[in-house]
């Protein structure tokens, strides 16, 4: 393929065909349209390229899958990757990551968002839930990367009510930016971080501005004990009954962790339908001493997908580790090994992350919009193919993946993205001056 | 580098340059001799390649550490990779993996292997830790593949005496099966397979082998409470006890799981100076319901190290997951953040097992034998590199890994492993075959 081939297929708006490529079992070649659309999905027949679309892609076999949707992250925390581990909670926050966050800038947000979107597409996620701050310049990296994001403002008011004014104006200053950008995989949700870091006033805010704004709404709940303790001594009520009090939980709420509900909360979210986010990388490595009770949220029919959490406390952001370490962690916690079998963990990653953010995608079909994967059958972690889903959750990692298209536009072809030297660079550059201005500081 | 080049670098007896890589945060060059030892290991100041050795390879930065150790798998049974999972112990063994295993052939043993030390090479290890049966076909994949092993029959009499004597046998013919390769990169080690696998004499046979012979022993120990209570009611004492009452427990040992012991166990393995082989993967899939004690293990001064398990209960032989989900798994189920720091899950995969197998590497310094892995910095999971070990333990993967060397000799340079299309397309083969001989019989 030529340089001006190459440069044409990944600025997208062309028709792309995906031959030989393998779907629940079968081999078929998968045809996109000039808007990104899946227009259909047909047995390889094919003998020759016959010019039935702008570029062919071969897919050589390899499984093609929905692209991965990580529920719960905070973006351009990817740039405090290793800064510090291995500490207690309190220590690490207060010790580490909040002193490094008080300086961060936004050209430290746009390289921070720039690096996470780069490993997403090289591990296979074309959809992310985001909650930080200085998001404006999270929208422009998305943007600029291709993938789809549901940016959210983390809403903070500690109570104190000349905080609460100015944390409502910047969700609403976000909403506004994000509506100007009027860019098809960039929404917008409302972010009240959680039920001890916001009032019962802050929360009713975002509760209410959500409902107006018909938008997503993303928390954190019930991830430590602590939290759950602290919410029963200051509202007599655990802390889903209390959010939920507060017009949280909804249809289109995330609420991350969930390590610590209580069989009756999961019924409430049940109730709500609201989805929960598990993180399991993030709390074995922050020790929540507690998983999500993911049989009983099952049981109440509540959405469960997946989340990595940010890079300073999973590291990393591949989705193919946190399905495998998401079905270790029940069956290990649950003493039995058919709780999460590898199908169920598929899903949480593709087609239940989707409907977490109402998103169309999360699985293949005619008429959805084009967010594809192709997962290599030559690695050696993919041979032999006794089941394909079996290998994605328990052998792959993200390494795996060779291609990433999101909205019918190539983002990773045959594990080349075009533009990561510069985002490498870039990020690395933002990182270590962060680190220097927060020493000097 | 022309293919004649290629083919000369691969096949080995050459000295080596390997420049520009960072070892604990210094950039050096490192030199290797015609023999794979490490000559020296020095400041990076050369300025232009003058011919210091047959080959060159530029770093670019990479990190270089010793090859990984994996001390605890059973390689062939790559084949049987997602086979079978989600399902209860006795039943995946007993309706899946053993009617399968009947069906292994020599040929069958020998891809299997040759597919887990491709695997093995791909994702940074270069020793391993064997146990399973035909292990002469095992012997000549691991010596093709150019990678080191211990290698063990896996000794299971059942109380009987007749398939005691067969089982001796077997484990002599292996032994004297290995001193005829005269492979210094292949050892041989005594494997009595558990204490609720082998008879007392079977224990006591393989003990005085063991010692006979001067060589290791490889044991699976208190995997399930099943087994514990089992041995409790049958000999008056917990397996830790049991087996070294038949003289199991030496230096030269290497127990696999310990998941239950108490802390009187880890006391006992501490004093006899036995290495402990933590598979925190496989006991998280099975669910075994409790994990490794680590600190008690540290504790009693154990040598702890780190493995994979077989392929059908992990499903990969990645110890890079290894590390992080040990570190992950002993931080949530002790509940305290702080338990394997990185530097003591990155020694698990590397000093603490090269001692495990008594093996001279596990280290870089100059005079001991070139195991050397260089893993990428400019994978976005190791970008930025604030500190290089948490990276490795917790964002990178087996995937990061460019080029690997064992004994001096290369067997993957930047991602490319020469034979690696043959074996993947004859263990396929295999696979197939294996479950079709199973269906059909």
């Amino acid at each position: 393929m030529s340089d001006y081939e190459m440069n044409a297929l990944f600025r997208g708006n062309h028709s792309l065909l995906i031959s030989n490529v393998v779907v629940d079992g079968r081999t078929v070649d998968i045809s996109i349209d000039e808007k990104g659309m899946i227009a259909s999905i047909g047995e390889n027949e094919r003998k020759e390229w016959k010019g039935e679309a702008d570029f062919l892609i071969d897919g050589n076999g390899a499984l093609a899958l929905p692209g991965l949707v990580n529920t719960h992250t905070h973006a351009a925390m990817s740039l405090l990757r290793g800064y510090a581990d291995d500490m207690i909670l309190q220590d690490w926050l207060s010790q580490k990551i909040w002193p490094l966050e008080a300086h961060l800038t936004p050209k430290d947000v746009y390289w921070g968002t720039r690096l996470a979107c780069n490993e997403m597409i090289r591990s296979g996620t074309t959809a992310f839930n985001d909650m930080y701050f200085i998001m404006d310049q999270a929208a422009k990296a998305v943007d600029q990367a291709g993938i789809r994001a549901t940016l959210s403002y983390g809403f903070i008011d500690l109570a104190n009510a000349e905080k609460r004014e100015a944390e409502c104006k910047a969700t609403e200053q976000l909403a506004a930016h994000i509506r100007t950008l009027a860019n098809p995989r960039i929404k917008f949700a409302v972010g009240p971080h959680s039920p001890y870091t916001c009032s019962p006033e802050g929360l009713k805010w975002c509760a209410e501005y959500a409902q107006a704004q018909k938008c997503g709404i993303h928390i954190h709940l019930s991830e430590t004990e602590k939290e759950v303790n602290d919410c029963v001594a200051q509202y007599g009520r655990r802390p889903a009954a209390h959010v939920d009090e507060c017009g949280i939980l909804t249809p289109q709420t995330v609420a991350a962790h969930c390590c610590w509900l209580d069989e009756a909360e999961c019924q409430l979210l049940g109730k709500r339908g609201v989805s929960a986010a598990h993180n399991p990388v993030s709390n074995m490595k922050l020790a929540t001493n507690r998983a999500m009770p993911y049989p009983w949220l099952k049981a109440a029919g509540a959405n469960v997908s997946l989340g990595t959490d940010g890079c300073s406390s999973n590291n990393n952001l591949d989705m193919f580790e946190e399905m495998k370490v998401a079905a270790l962690l029940q069956k290990f916690y649950w003493n039995n090994p058919t709780i999460l079998p590898a199908p169920e963990a598929l899903a949480m990653a593709t087609a239940n992350g989707a409907k977490a953010l109402g998103l169309p995608t999360g699985r293949l079909a005619a008429g959805t919009p084009a967010d594809i994967i192709l997962v290599s059958n030559r690695d050696a972690c993919n041979v032999p193919i006794h089941n394909a889903t079996s290998n994605l959750v328990y052998a792959c990692n993200g390494y795996s993946v060779e291609t990433t298209i999101c909205n019918g536009r190539i983002l990773m072809l045959d594990r080349g993205i075009p533009d990561e030297a510069e985002v490498l660079n870039e990020a690395t550059e933002a990182a270590f001056k962060l680190v220097d201005r927060a020493k000097s500081a």
